[in-house]
Parts: structure tokens; sequence; C-alpha cells
């Protein structure tokens, strides 16, 4: 139920754009055209919307989120407390308290949205996984709104729908439109990999973005802590690593508590931490702190001083794995632990002569690929022992590691015919698949590049409804070559955004031109919030950034 | 004059390049090795450098920047007062005051830098300008150093370069080298352009932009402040210029006393403030508020609606130019304004019948780019008469317009070729010359794209001598489709940094890994400054970035 006049309105108060002829051709040449959205700034868009011109107002001194009293979530749970006053915040950012005067709401106003937590396991205290409900209903009223979730992972979603919903209307008041809302994700790994290994990121700047995630409604922070040029994860068990792998012992890592508290503050946004510790290869910054953890390269018959993947041929090593994961395993609650495994260089085992003695007694021949295997088979064993699942890059599966039935495959290599290939194979032999091949946004090209992101879809690929059904969702990463805390922030969002929208709204959501009318406000509102995404085009934001 | 001890000790300290095998792969494969710069983190590197291994000590509770006796400056003048203090603090972010035991200076210590200008006008209290003298002579010895410069502007350039050369040795203790240094710029042209109508850039981040561009011995913002999608400054003559065609009247105008201090700023750090105001094409915005101003297009035998270039055939558009140009030459100091004249469509002009008709009467048949030249012809006439020399985009040397024999031509189109046969064809016709084609700093790439800008050298075009030294310098561009605040300070730093050096250093400064090595410490430098400058690869800074 659209009408122009109230969306006008709207858009005039986020983002301006601009009407000048010749600034509309350059838009036209990206091959967009400027329409405004009927459903106003919400992103990623809902499943179902039902959107009236009835339009009720909110005030800061008097509106409430409160729990239903049907709800079983109730003041103990403050997960959903946090949230109420999050939200709250974000949809006035200045409120003031009510006066002693306590005025009628009058019957245009939203006074209340109720938060109604339907199952009897709130799961206010656990950590969301890969099965956690996400769906949520959400009906805007007057006097009284209300939210439905089955469990406070829907809750969290719902209040991020609601607080989209609202606008500045004339005079700069808090308005909202008669609503229902019906809405779930359309996969159930939605992901954002950064990198800390390549430069370090601050607790301050991860936190940042675990806040814009959750505007996302992304649920999986995929954490590549380590990799070659630093060891930032500081380990109780193996200090050493940090020790001598990171780029500064104490300036340069993370805690325990630090580690606790991403965990945790994800945790309040209803995301996953899920932590790689990629072997054998990219890990040059483990052989610092870990003595015989990594192959000594040879030249010709002595050794080079160089060093090459984890050595797959010492029992040490597999000691080793064993009590680190273990570690692993305990600091990080979620179920799942991705294992890298991506990029081993073969040359230098090939130099090292007892890998070429152990080939040999192994049969080898000169398939280094079986040498890989056999140490990736050891590895998801010993991680198999834990409890937990994993996570693994393609190669693995290239390989033809043998692997539990609930292994992910995470497929980032070729272009668009060669995934989408990869994705039919990967599905065909039964395993699950994640993608993240069109969305590595560490990649930066001239103009929207946020476009192509948009239209790459995880099921577009040869197969059954069964194969599909095993894609669980998708990745932007963000690897760490060219970014750390200076420039982080505006290079992944709102580019990230478009996968965003990819992973959670239903497949046929690809209208360009609404997207980008949507996602134009989106980034207004995160701008607004805090955090520094880049413009889409030239225009502007009724609140710019206010930092350098 | 080198010592490898020394200048490991600097790296160590500023910025870790890392010893990883597969990282020093990564960079090998970019052409960059990592070698130690003899020359620390010298950025724009001086013209005559000789460091000496002797090491001297700086203690931040006595060490003082100081008018030298012989000085014709002294404490009335605030540029000079001013920068010494901003440069101790750069030097000492932290320093405490000296307590009542006053301690002799070691023999090893650097206790005073003495700044000595020689001329009888300091320039103190003027506006640098394209003839101002920055050579300036340094001495680094013990216990005191001596900076010679003819005027302040010498002086600026030197305190930066003095700040360069402190580093921090072993406990952390301020050490600087003994050295001498001898030092000017090869072109007298370095600027920075920024855009602030495609996006609005706030006061604040302007500012922050204007620092940095003085740490690279940039001497010339090019403040292209309006265009097509807005009009941000504040006219005192024609209000309405702004109160139209700005994003917004009054969050996102410049008004007359935020320019008075950009000015301000700008000239305490040696900078120019060159504005432009582009005519008669990228003019959309002026149209809002000022009627009958730009052409109205036709469609068929009615007007459209929608409204083209200046309108060059009207008499009210010049009397409007008149006074518009009358209060620009005032408001801004410079000897130069930036007067446009690129990208003019003429699709609108050919539809108008009245422009038709004029077509005729002036005998230029179908030629357009003949009624292009007229207009530009009295624009400059006009500006002339208000004691203004202009800079000018390319087109209207292209178009053959008569101007003044001092007019700057600014090249900006095509690939190397093109613009270097452009930089031969304007220098033979006798003009200056500014190039920035290879510096469209908006345009990006992945990976260490700073390596093609620092390549490109504005002398590098077939020409006798004569023809070389009509090439008054370079300019980086930032246009502003897709940065604002959030994302433009770390896409133009370091990133322009690489044409600050092309642009002051002697032309044999060539060698990508000895700048590779200073430029990352340089970055580093400018983010413990404060300014979110982003990675050349990866690594880490000692002081990271504290912002998100």
């Amino acid at each position: 139920m659209y009408t122009a006049r109230l969306f006008a309105a709207l858009l005039l108060a986020v983002v301006c754009l601009a009407t000048q002829e010749e600034y509309d051709n350059d838009i036209l040449e990206e091959g967009i055209t400027l329409t405004d959205s009927q459903y106003g700034s919400l992103w990623p868009l809902p499943q179902k919307v039902q959107m009236s011109t009835v339009v009720f107002k909110l005030s800061g001194a008097s509106f409430q989120i409160v729990d239903a009293k049907e709800s079983s979530s109730g003041a103990s749970c403050s997960l959903l407390q946090n949230a109420y006053r999050r939200y709250f915040e974000y949809i006035f950012p200045s409120a003031r308290k009510q006066g002693h005067v306590k005025k009628k709401t009058p019957a245009s106003a939203v006074s209340e949205l109720q938060v109604w937590i339907t199952s009897a396991d709130t799961e206010c205290d656990g950590f969301p996984n890969v099965t956690s409900d996400e769906s949520y209903q959400l009906s805007v009223d007057s006097p009284v709104s209300v939210l439905k979730a089955s469990t406070v992972w829907g809750a969290l979603r719902g209040l991020e729908t609601f607080s989209q919903l609202v606008y500045e209307g004339e005079y700069g008041a808090k308005s909202i439109n008669r609503t229902e809302i019906s809405d779930f994700p359309r996969f159930a790994h939605r992901g954002v990999l950064l990198d800390t290994s390549r430069h370090f990121l601050p607790i301050k700047v991860i936190l940042a973005n675990l806040e814009a995630m959750a505007w996302n409604k992304f649920n999986v922070f995929h954490w590549h802590i380590v990799d070659d040029p630093s060891f930032p994860y500081l380990s109780r068990t193996f200090p050493q690593l940090s020790q001598q792998g990171a780029f500064h012992p104490y300036t340069h890592v993370y805690t325990p508590s630090d580690v606790k508290m991403i965990i945790e503050f994800a945790r309040l946004r209803g995301i996953r931490v899920v932590p790689e510790f990629d072997t054998p290869g990219h890990t040059q910054s483990w052989g610092k702190g870990q003595k015989d953890l990594l192959t000594p390269c040879y030249s010709g018959a002595s050794p080079s001083g160089s060093f090459g993947p984890v050595n797959p041929i010492l029992n040490t090593t597999y000691e080793f794995m064993s009590m680190f994961f273990k570690e692993v395993s305990t600091v990080f609650p979620d179920a799942y632990i991705h294992l890298g495994g991506d990029e081993v260089d073969f040359n230098c085992w090939k130099s090292n002569p007892d890998i070429q003695k152990f080939m040999e007694q192994q049969g080898f021949g000169t398939d280094y690929s079986k040498l890989e295997s056999l140490y990736i088979q050891r590895i998801l064993d010993i991680v198999s022992s834990t409890n937990k699942h994993y996570l693994i890059w393609q190669e693995v599966f290239d390989n033809g590691v043998k692997m539990k039935a609930d292994t992910v495959i995470h497929v980032w290599k070729g272009n668009q015919q060669q995934y989408q290939d990869e994705m039919s194979r990967v599905t065909a032999s039964g395993y699950q698949v994640l993608l993240s091949t069109p969305w590595y946004l560490n990649r930066i090209s001239y103009g929207q590049d946020w476009q192509a992101t948009y239209k790459a879809d995880p099921q577009d690929f040869n197969g059954t409804d069964a194969q599909k059904k095993l894609v669980v969702g998708g990745e932007a990463c963000l690897w760490g070559e060219y970014v750390d805390a200076t420039n982080l922030t505006p290079r992944l969002w709102p580019r990230a955004s478009a996968v965003a929208e990819r992973l959670w709204s239903d497949k046929d959501v690809r209208d360009l031109n609404d997207a980008y009318s949507r996602l134009a406000q989106h980034r207004c509102r995160m701008v607004q919030r805090g955090i520094p995404a880049e413009p889409l085009f030239s225009g502007y934001c009724a609140y710019e950034y206010k930092g350098v």
C-alpha cells in the first residue's frame, strides 16, 4: 500500500537523490533509475510486508518496548532488555524523560511495542546456532504494536525491522505506518569474514562491525583470526604463539577476555562467532612460537632457513594440534570451527628429504595432495573428537578428503561458471555448501560495485532441489591485505549490505532500482547510528558522519 | 651515511615489514622488495640529504623550537609561533613540563631548533603564492640545530622535515641523526582537489586534510566547491544560490566565515586555496537559485522543463557573472581562480531556438564550440578585470579560446599517450600547464595502485627545455561521486602522498623499493598524528588508528 507523498517525505528526510539532469544521467549510466521504494528504508527486505497508508506517531517521552504479558521471556532476560534499550536509542537518539503530567496517548500514536516470545525455551542465555529460529511476526498498530517470535533470535531481527520502519515525518515527528510483517531468513548462515592477521583490528573496530552486522541481519562472524603475517590469538596453552607470532605481544593480541567479550557482544546480537584456524598452509606466524611445527625447506642438501606448511609427518605436530584445538573448542562456544585447508604450497614439502622418504613409505608417489589429505584427515578427526563440526575451504573437498556428512564446504575460487560448477559438485556429493566467491569485498573497483555483489545468487547452479537445499548460505569476505582500522568500516559498508539482502530476502527480490533507493537510506541510517558507511553515489545524508 | 642497525631500530618502531616467506612473496609479486631506506621515513624526499651515523637525543622536557637571534621573524609572527607549537606536539605528543631542577643538557642532545628567516620581508602575514620561496636549509647538530629559510614558507617545510627526522630509539627515547639538508620543491604548484558538490564535506574533514597536505608538502587546495549536484557556497551577493542549490541551506553550506577559516587554516600551513567555479557546464545547481541563468532545453517546439549549460546569449548572464566573480575575487585572496570550462554538453544549446538564431547571427554555423568559446572569452575578461589570473581545464585550450599569456591549462583527459601529447601542445603554445590525468585518485583498483601514481611524471612528454619549464606542477584529484566524510580521508592518504613526492622531490627519485619503505613509515606517522591513512600492504603500525 504505497503512497508517493509519504515516501517522498521519508526520502527527503533521509537521503537526497538529486534531481539534476546530469546527475540523473550518471545514475542511468549505471543502469539505475531513481524511484522511491514502496518499502521505505527496509533492508534487507522482509519476506512479507503489508504496509498501509495509515500513519501513527511515536513519542520519545512515552514510547516503550516491553515484554508482552504472554511472553515466556521477562526481566531476567538481559539479552532482550539490552536490545530494548539499544533499539529505543536508535529510534530516539535524544529522547527526554516524560514530565510529571502523564498525558493520554492520542489515538493516532504507537505507545508500546510488546515483544512476545512464544517458545517455553526463549534461548535467552544460549548461543545462536545454525538451526536457530530467526523468524518473527510484527504487527504495527495503535496504540500497541506486537512483535511475536519463537525465540529471542527472531525477536532481535524483528526489533531491527521495527526500528527501520520508523521515519521522520513533518516537523521531525517520529512516524510509522500501520504494517504487518511476517519474516524469516532465506539462508541459515549469513556471514562476514574479517581477517585479523594481515592487519590487527582493535576490539573497538570488531565490535562496531558486529553492531553493523546486526543491522543487516547477518548472523555469523567468521573470524579469520590467524594467518601467515601474524598470530594475534593469545592461547592459554601455548602463549608463545602470540608472544612470538603477533605483530606485538601486548598491543596487537586478543587476550582470552577480549575473545570472551567479542563472543558475548555478538551473542547479544544473535551473531555466531566461528573462528578459523587455517592449517597446514597460511601458518608462517605459528612457526615463530612453536618449534618444529613447520616443515624446514631445503635448498639442495641442506635446510634453506625458511619454512613451509605444517610438518605433516611428525607425531609432535598432531600432539600439538590436539592440545591446541582442545583449547579452541572450549574458548569458542559455536558448534563449528573453520579449519581452513586452502592454498597449500607443495614446494617446501617437495624439497625436504624426510618428507620425500615418508611419501615413499606411504606409497604416495609424487602426489603431494595425498600428503595434504593425510594431514587434513587427522586434523578433522582431532576436531571431531572435541565434538565440534567443521567448515573447510573447497580445496579439501577437491582433494577428496573423507569428511563427516555434516561438513560445510566453503566455496571461494574461480569465475562464475567455475564456482557454480563447484557448487553443483559439492552438493551432488551430499555436502552442505557456503558461497563466498562473488563476495570477496576486499577486491575493489571504481563505481557502484554493490550491484554485481547483489546479483550473485548462491542457488544459481545446475542441481536438483535437494542439492539446492544443501546451500546453507554465504559470506562476505574482507581479507586484510589492504584494510585495517583506518578504512575497513567504510569499505565493508554498505557493500556487505548487498550480500545481506541476498542471503535474507526472498530469491525474487532482485530489483536494482528498488534496492538502490532502500540501500541509500539504509546507508544513511548506518551513518546516523555512528558507522562510517560509504556513499553509493552523489547525494547526502540528513545526518552526515561526524568523524574524520 | 647509512647504518643498518639504526634504521632497523627505526623501522621496528614505526612499521613492521613482516619477514614471513609467504608475505615476502606477495610483496615481490607486486614488484617490491623489502629494504630499509637509508632515508628513514622522510617523505617527500628532500633534494639533498647528508645523514650521519651520529645520534642525538631530544628531551620533551627541555627541547625548544625558537626564533634564531639573527632571524627577521619574531614573537609577533603568529604563523611561525603556531607552527613551533604544532611541530613540538608532533615530536612529543605527551611531553611533560620540566621540573624545578634545571639539568644541564648532555653533550649528545639537541636542545634547540633555531629558526632563522633571512629575508627582511618574512611574508608572515601574507598569503603563499605560486612564486613563494619554499626552500630551506636544515642543519641538525648538538646542542643546537638550525633551520634557515628565506621566508616563513620555507620554514614551514623545514619544520615538517625536522619532525620527520625524529624517531624512537631504544627505550622509546626520541632520537635524531646529525643531518644536513638542503631542500626546495621541483614544482611550484602541488595541489589536491577536493569536491564539495557531489557530497558535502564538513569543515572538520577539510581541515584535517589540509593538515595532512602540509605533512606531504602540498601547497594548493583546489576547492572544487560547486558543481551540478549542489551549491554549498554561501554567496553574500546571491544567497539564493545556496539557499536553493545546496543539499540543505543550513547544514550543507559553507558560510563566509567557514570559508575564511579554511583559508586562514591553509595559510598557516603554507597552502593556497584556489576555488573553482566551473561554468558553463556543471552548473545545474546554480540554476535553482538564479532564474534564467541556465539554457532552457527544448523538446521539439516547446521547452522540456529541463535546463542545460549557462545561457551564453543573454546579457543578464554576464551581469550576474560579473557581480558573482567580483565577490569571489574578494573572498578568495589567491591570485588565481579556477574557471572550469570542461565537459560542455551541446545538446541543450542545439535544441533551443533562441540559441540557434544567435548562432546564425554570429555566423557560427553548427560549430557550438564557437559559442562555448564566446562565453568563456567573456568570462575570462570578467575575471581578468578583477585582477585575478585563471586556471582552466584543457577543453578551453583545445577549443582555441584566446587567453592571457599567464593562463594555466589543467590537463585531465586521455590515456598516457594522449595526455603527454596534450602537454606538448599546450607548452608549445607557450601556456603554463598543470597535470592531473594520472592522478584521478577517485578511480580505485585492487592492490598497490600508489605505484602507478608514483611513476607518472609531468615532464615526461616531447618538448624543449623551455616547454618543460612551463610545467607548473600537478594535482591529485579526488572527485566526489563515491566519497564523503565516511571514506574520503583513507582513500586520499597515503595515495596522494605518491603525487606529493613526485611533485616535490628530484625527478630521479623513482626507486619503488626505497619509496615503499619510506611511505609505509610515513603513513604510520600520519596515523599516529590522527589521520586514518590506509595501509599499503599487510603489516602494522606501532600506534594504530584509534577511531572506527
